[in-house]
């Protein structure tokens, strides 16, 4: 997806808080600003992905403040409450008429954690979106194509997330699910740590897709990424960031997110804060 | 008050927003947000005041759009909103235990309206703000100044807050009330023909200050008025934007205002969302 005037904004909004919760000194807020001023304008100008310019926002801060991971105490805390929260949804999906459905929303759950708002992990926001429907939702086609699939390629988004993943992934039958993270911190995006410290080495084969990007994005990324990607029987996306960088992509793929800013929003053609659970054909009916 | 880290992307956010009410086409939009890097990047690395980078965001959608006031629509739905509400709001003030604070208290909820929040103008609202104390009061040294000043100069703020102030006005008593507005439309800001339309002639002197910028900032009034603000014997400074321009002025002043964002409400030292009635001194403690 390329940046929109609102992204521009937003993401000035986001280098700013990535800035503040690296500690960044006087001298290092005034460089990091000048420095996103001038990425922005020129990704803006250039009608780069969104996922570039973020990119290059973080590398900023990081250079500028040497703190690696300002988002760490947050992704921490968010696996821990979605960890406490896990037997309550396993058992909600267990007792589901459609416990395929009951997993797919419950991933979908877990993307409402977001560092912006930086909400705690609550039951009742959960339970909330539990019972909200899919705006698109393309659940027969996944479970065709789920049955005739061996491997099944999952692209990860927030850390937090990762824990209500397991859940979708424990409810896959019998699959080789290859569970991809972002190579370094990247706002609260899954690392390997993450994925680990979330439980999911014991229901997937953890892999780093190479790149530090908000959102898979394929340049980025390693050759033995790109080619699982292409050649994956079933690759299911989640968040936005991984629907900003490969929606364009030619290999199909199921999106599954929740649509939390305006941009991402219009650029499916559906209303703020729905979930989504559909393919690129379906949202460029 | 001197720009931080959170003015930038919020003023970056204002001026999408005017850009998009101003119809931008394409091109306009790259050369307002590549200007508006430009002007955010100088104004954090100066430490300008953020009265005069947002006249300088303001002047450039202006000059790329020719659309002078991009907030007429929501200005004159504002007044006209806030007319319907005057009789309930000056009987309510009529019918108070003590008439000047509830005439404060109005014009202080008057300042609620925002065209980032883009409220309509709800009874409701108003009465949730008038039941509201004032975090920092300073009533009584206030009631002593009034009652020694012949001329009053009010620094105006929104248009429709233009209303409430009205309810102010009629309280003050037998004074030479001068309303002081902006020259030229910048956001909300009330201009002369705001005022008028909010039908303040009826009840004070109405002048524009000379300047356009988002609050009174002197060096951009005219000598006229800087001599009458330096002179007149009570000086009533609505709003944040006022606030941001002349906080720091060795001249005594009365400001009223809802403290609507963090950094304003960090500079006076009270919680985000508190209606403020303090003189500098009352600030500076």
């Amino acid at each position: 997806m390329r940046v929109t005037m609102d992204c521009v904004s937003c993401m000035m909004r986001q280098t700013v808080d990535a800035a503040r919760r690296a500690k960044a000194d006087e001298g290092a807020q005034k460089r990091i600003l000048i420095g996103a001023c001038e990425i922005l304008a020129r990704g803006f100008n250039n009608d780069e992905m969104t996922v570039t310019i973020s990119r290059d926002l973080t590398q900023l801060v990081v250079e500028e403040t040497s703190v690696e991971d300002p988002y760490l105490e947050v992704k921490e805390r968010h696996i821990k409450e979605a960890l406490a929260l896990y037997p309550r949804l396993k058992e909600r999906v267990a007792k589901a008429p459609d416990r395929l459905l009951a997993a797919l929303k419950t991933a979908a759950a877990g993307n409402v954690l977001d560092i912006f708002i930086d909400v705690d992990v609550q039951a009742e926001d959960v339970e909330e979106i539990l019972n909200q429907d899919f705006a698109l939702s393309c659940l027969e086609e996944f479970r065709q194509q789920l049955a005739r699939s061996k491997d099944v390629l999952i692209l990860a988004d927030n850390a937090g997330e990762t824990v209500f993943d397991r859940i979708l992934i424990e409810e896959l039958g019998d699959k080789n699910v290859i569970y991809a993270v972002k190579d370094s911190p990247i706002a609260n995006d899954a690392t390997l740590k993450d994925a680990r410290d979330s439980g999911l080495e014991e229901v997937a084969t953890l892999i780093s897709a190479g790149c530090s990007t908000a959102g898979t994005f394929l340049d980025d990324c390693t050759e033995e990424f790109r080619r699982l990607f292409f050649e994956a029987d079933l690759v299911i996306s989640k968040g936005m960031g991984n629907y900003e960088a490969i929606s364009e992509s030619p290999r199909p793929v199921f999106f599954l997110l929740k649509a939390k800013c305006q941009p991402v929003a219009d650029d499916i053609g559906v209303p703020l804060g729905e979930l989504i659970f559909a393919r690129q054909e379906d949202i460029r009916k």
